[in-house]
C-alpha cells in the first residue's frame, strides 16, 4: 500500500513516528526517546551535510529512510516541537478551534534534507485564565469520530487537560496539575517520607481518598486534606503503603470536584494511559458522573485529519 | 534574679534554649541550630560519662552550663523532640486542651547527669480527618493573655495552623500545607523553571494570586489555578520575577478560601515568622477579614504557664 503522509507524535519526552497510506491507515510506526528535551547529539551526515543539531537528527532518524524512499512525502508533526523549546514554534490559535481551522494555520519549518516540517499549532484560551495545550488537540480531534456532538473529553496525565466539545469544535479546556503535583509531592515533600511503594493497586485507600476530597473536609481545599496523607499514618488508619494511592484518590477527588457542574450530564470520554485512566474511571463512578467511557489515543488519526484539512494529502477511500 | 525554670523550645530544625526567672521572666536565651534533624554527632564527656546520643549532646549544650550552676533547675520542653522521631514520644492528647490538662499530661524523660525534661504533648484532633500539631498549642497558650475569649489564632508556615480557642481552651484546629507546597513547587515542578527570585516584595502579583483564588476559577480549587503560573508567563502578564509572589498568593489565598465562613467575624491573630504574617495580613484583607492582630511568637510563655500548672514552679510575682 502506497505510503501517503509522515505524521510524528513529538511530545517533550518522546517521539512517535507514523507511515500513513491511504484513508489514514497506519502502515508503520516507530517509538523513539527523542522527545525535545532529550534530542540526540552525536553529530551524523544528513544530505550530504555534517549535522549537529538535535531536531535534525531526530527527525533523520524518525523518517529519515521513510523519506529517502519517498522523499515527497508530506510530513505533519503536532506536540511540544512547535513550543518556544521545540525546532521552531508554532504561535497559539485561540479557542474555539476545529480540524479546519487549526489544519489551516500550520506553521512550517524546512529541514537540512529541504522537507518541510507541518507543525500543528497549540490550543490557547484567554476567557478568564489563559490555558495552552500542545499535543491534546490532536488527539481531542483524532477520537472524536463516532462520538456524540456535544463530548467531554478528559487527558488525565501530569498536567490534566479537560476539553469541551460542541460539534466538532474545541470551545473550552481547564488544566489540572495533579499528576506532577502527585510527583512532587510523593519525592520531595513530607508525605513521601512515610509512603512505601505497593505492587497492587490499593482500592480501598482510594476510594477513601476521594471520598475526602468530595467532603465536608474536601470543601476547604486541598492543601487542607493533603495533611490527612500523613496524620492517617500516625493514627494507623493508613499502612505505609496505603498512603500513595490514597493521595493519588484525594488529588483526583479534588480534580473531579473542580469540574463544572453541568459535567455530570455530559458524555466524558477518557484519554490516555489506560491504567491512569482506570483510576479515573473508578473515581468518576465515585464523584457521581454517569456517561463516562474510554478512548484510545489516536494522535495519528488527529494528524491524518488536519493533513487533509491543509490540503497536504487527499482523504483517498481504500479501494 | 534567680533562675526557676529552664524552657526549651526544640523543633525539626532549632533549639531555643531559655533561662527563666521569677514570674517567667527571661533572664538569659540561645539559639541552637541543634533541631532533632540536625542533633550533634561529635561524642563528649558529660556528668563523667562519654556520651554520643544527639539529644543528650544538644541537651548538654543548651542548658549543661545553666544546670551545672543550679543543678535542681526544673526542665520543660515542647516541640517535635516530643514526636515519634524525637528523644521520648509524649503520646498527643486530644482536643479539647488547656494550660491546666496539658500541664498534668507532662512526659518525662530522664537525661544522663540525672535531670529530668518534661516534655508537653501534642495536640490531636480526632473529628473528622485527624490533625496533628507539636509545638503550637505552646505558642497558642503562650499568646492568650490579654486576647478576646473567642479567637482564631494563625501560625502560617511549612504547615500553617489555625487554632480556635474558646476561654483559653484549644478546641479545634486545622492544617494547610501551603509553605512546603510553595517550597516544593518552586524547586521540583515545571512551575519553578521560569520563575526568577526577585529581592523586592512584589505587591501586585502576590495581590493578583490572592485574588484568583477567590475568583470564580479559584472555586475549581488550587490544583486548577496553579497552571496559571505558568500560562500568565507565557501570555507575558507576569514577568519571571513577579512569578514567585503570584504563586505565593494564589496558595495562600486558597488557604484563606478554606477557612471557616464564620471566621470572618471573629478576632484573628497572627503569630510567627514577621515578613510572612506580613503577607498573610495582607492576604486576610483582600479576603475581607476585619479583625487581624499581630502577636510575637513566645513559647517561652506557653512553657512558662505550663510549668506553673504542672507544679514545677510557682507562679511568683516580681517583688
Amino acid at each position: 500500500m502506497q505510503a501517503q503522509l509522515i505524521a510524528l507524535d513529538w511530545g517533550t519526552s518522546s517521539l512517535r513516528a507514523y507511515k500513513l497510506g491511504p484513508a489514514g491507515k497506519v502502515l508503520e510506526q516507530r517509538a523513539l526517546s527523542f522527545g525535545i528535551m532529550h534530542l540526540p547529539s552525536e553529530s551524523r551526515e544528513i544530505a550530504g551535510v555534517r549535522c549537529s543539531d538535535g531536531f535534525e537528527l531526530a527527525f533523520d532518524a524518525a523518517c529519515g529512510d521513510w523519506l529517502d524512499a519517498v522523499p515527497d512525502l508530506p510530513v505533519i508533526a503536532c506536540g511540544m516541537v512547535g513550543s518556544a523549546q521545540g525546532w521552531s514554534e508554532a504561535a497559539y490559535r485561540n479557542t474555539p478551534v476545529d480540524v479546519a481551522s487549526l489544519g489551516q494555520a500550520l506553521h512550517t519549518v524546512r529541514s537540512l534534507r529541504g522537507v518541510d516540517l507541518h507543525i500543528v499549532p497549540g490550543v490557547i484560551e484567554q476567557v478568564g485564565l489563559p490555558n495552552v495545550m500542545r499535543g491534546e488537540e490532536t488527539q481531542v480531534l483524532g477520537v472524536l469520530q463516532g462520538l456524540a456532538a456535544h463530548v467531554l473529553i478528559g487527558l488525565p496525565g501530569s498536567h490534566s487537560k479537560w476539553v469541551e466539545v460542541a460539534d466538532g469544535c474545541i470551545t473550552h479546556f481547564d488544566t489540572f496539575m495533579t499528576g506532577e503535583l502527585f510527583a512532587v509531592l510523593s519525592k520531595h515533600s513530607i508525605l513521601g517520607r512515610t509512603q512505601q511503594p505497593c505492587e497492587h493497586f490499593q482500592a480501598e485507600a482510594f476510594d477513601r481518598g476521594v471520598n475526602v476530597a468530595l467532603s465536608k473536609d474536601g470543601q476547604r481545599g486541598v492543601l487542607s486534606t493533603l495533611f490527612s496523607a500523613r496524620t492517617l499514618g500516625l493514627t494507623a488508619e493508613l499502612a505505609a503503603d496505603q498512603q500513595p494511592d490514597y493521595l493519588s484518590g484525594l488529588l483526583i477527588g479534588h480534580e473531579l470536584a473542580g469540574l463544572p457542574e453541568h459535567a455530570k450530564h455530559k458524555p466524558i470520554v477518557l484519554v490516555g494511559n489506560a491504567p491512569l485512566c482506570a483510576r479515573y474511571q473508578r473515581a468518576l463512578a465515585l464523584c457521581g458522573f454517569a456517561h463516562v467511557s474510554l478512548a484510545q489515543a489516536a494522535s495519528e488519526r488527529g494528524l491524518w485529519q488536519l493533513a487533509v484539512a491543509a490540503g497536504l494529502t487527499q482523504p483517498v477511500l481504500e479501494a
